[in-house]
């Protein structure tokens, strides 16, 4: 699946993951009207609204961009008719032919963080057959277990050719925290991110590994030493846009290939019709989605000059 | 919340939380065929045969017990139809008057963090609606990005009376990868304990905090130390049984009160009818639930006794 991304990244010539993280505010209200006739103000009607939402931006996007990331705590807040509104979006862009990493950031020990993996990027047994819970191609895990939360998943990608993107510097600004405490002179991320490259280095697909890292896209100095501790590991980059984060700030996380880094813009694209820029155009919230498309050529744009 | 845990433990005299962790290979033959012949081998089927098992373990012990520990990732690892499983014995649990305690190890940032304690121990608001997903008393989270990943935590907490446990030692063998690393001389365990405890120092209920943490059983001079860092916390401990841990490595994960700390079994509790131990009593697999009880009544010995 990282040969997959890889290529898809080629072929548009644009390294970024749109984040399908809707929040109801976001909806414009002439869908969530729709989805409320018909289910009422329901989870069913507010998981409605968020499918909708994300059909249509997906629709307008998906021959521009390698990848989508749906946060599935975003759907997971809707229980269990969130979380059916999550597979349908997973399965809809695996139809158009996207990577999907799903931003679950599970991570537990054992037999516990090998049934998230059976989940989330494997198959389950039942019986005599076999069958995937929700079936993304990527997955965000949680490293604060150390190997035995890891390995699990390792196995799984595996098996089933698909990758993980491990948690390594966060775009929060609270990140700093745990993860920029220096232990024997060096800081919590660059351990963690010296394990990402030794997990990763028995798992390599053509020319990088199935197993990432995340750094946010607000800590490019951090970026630039992690890209050199984790010279194989792709890198998914959140925190452009709406956290701060600009194409000129991204270079490091970059490899001399021009590959090496996905970066992820969430509410930069998804509600952009909200933002002056686009509504300066003369986008009605009904063409929601065509703000959509935009906001991802301006990024690309972004991204790519910044690169050249 | 926290109140209600220690009326409970109290009342019980039992500082014990059984996992609710069920694998497809812990259900006896009679359940599976069963659930397939109604469902076929799907996931609806696995889905229903957990549901079955966990709802004759509850009907076994409840009586027994103060709370129960259902671990998300056993169902989510079905998909959609085990996630409705979850929800099931949440709400089973309930009905039992049993506090429940969702494994789920989420965090993230942010309003997505704010998603997730929405989603599990808060309400969210469709239109003029407000709607529970799935309704836990207690979640597990992690601590890996800091503050803004565990405030909007705490704020639902606060708002619903709720409780979290915090990740500051886990029960694996890895678990001190990073977790044991020093900085300026102490353990990340430690800095993350402090952390609890400060978090935890504005939302105290009658003795306790809503704000606890997980400490795993099989590490307890780690116990001892981070019980004296986190004196207000109640420690969630993981690791008992099946695991390695016993009754008497746990007395300094509690207070002088005999309070402050529930330890959990699962695999020992709810899989007992497959130990030697239970098997030589004459229990067959159709009566897997009276083994679990009597696992249970072992388990309050063990750890009362090595209190007293």
């Amino acid at each position: 699946m990282i040969n997959k991304l890889v290529e898809k990244i080629k072929k548009t010539n644009a390294p970024i993951v749109v984040g399908l993280d809707p929040m109801l505010s976001y909806v414009p209200e002439h869908i969530t009207k729709a989805a409320y006739e018909q289910f009422g103000e329901t989870l069913e009607g507010a998981a409605e609204a968020i499918w909708q939402y994300n059909k249509a931006i997906v629709d307008a996007v998906y021959d521009l961009i390698p990848a989508v990331k749906p946060q599935i705590a975003m759907y997971e807040q809707f229980g269990i008719p969130g979380l059916m509104a999550f597979k349908k979006t997973v399965d809809y862009c695996h139809e158009k032919d996207l990577v999907v990493i799903g931003d679950v950031k599970r991570g537990d020990i054992g037999s516990t963080s090998a049934a998230y993996a059976t989940g989330h990027l494997g198959k389950v047994t039942v019986g005599s057959k076999n069958f995937s819970g929700f079936d993304e191609d990527f997955a965000t895990v949680n490293p604060y277990l150390g190997t035995d939360g890891i390995k699990p998943f390792i196995d799984v990608c595996k098996e089933e050719k698909k990758g993980i993107f491990i948690l390594v510097k966060t775009s929060n600004p609270s990140s700093g925290e745990f993860q920029d405490r220096l232990i024997d002179g060096r800081a919590l991320y660059e351990l963690v991110g010296e394990k990402v490259a030794e997990w990763g280095s028995d798992c390599m697909g053509d020319s990088y590994s199935y197993v990432g890292a995340v750094v946010g896209a607000t800590y490019p100095e951090q970026g630039k030493i992690l890209r050199k501790i984790m010279p194989n590991a792709f890198i998914l980059v959140p925190g452009y846009g709406a956290q701060g984060g600009q194409g000129k700030d991204l270079v490091h996380f970059f490899n001399q290939d021009g590959l090496g880094a996905i970066v992820n813009s969430s509410r930069g694209i998804i509600c952009a019709y909200k933002q002056d820029k686009y509504k300066e155009k003369g986008i009605a919230p009904e063409n929601f989605a065509d703000a959509s498309r935009l906001a991802v050529e301006d990024m690309i744009a972004d991204i790519t000059g910044a690169l050249q």
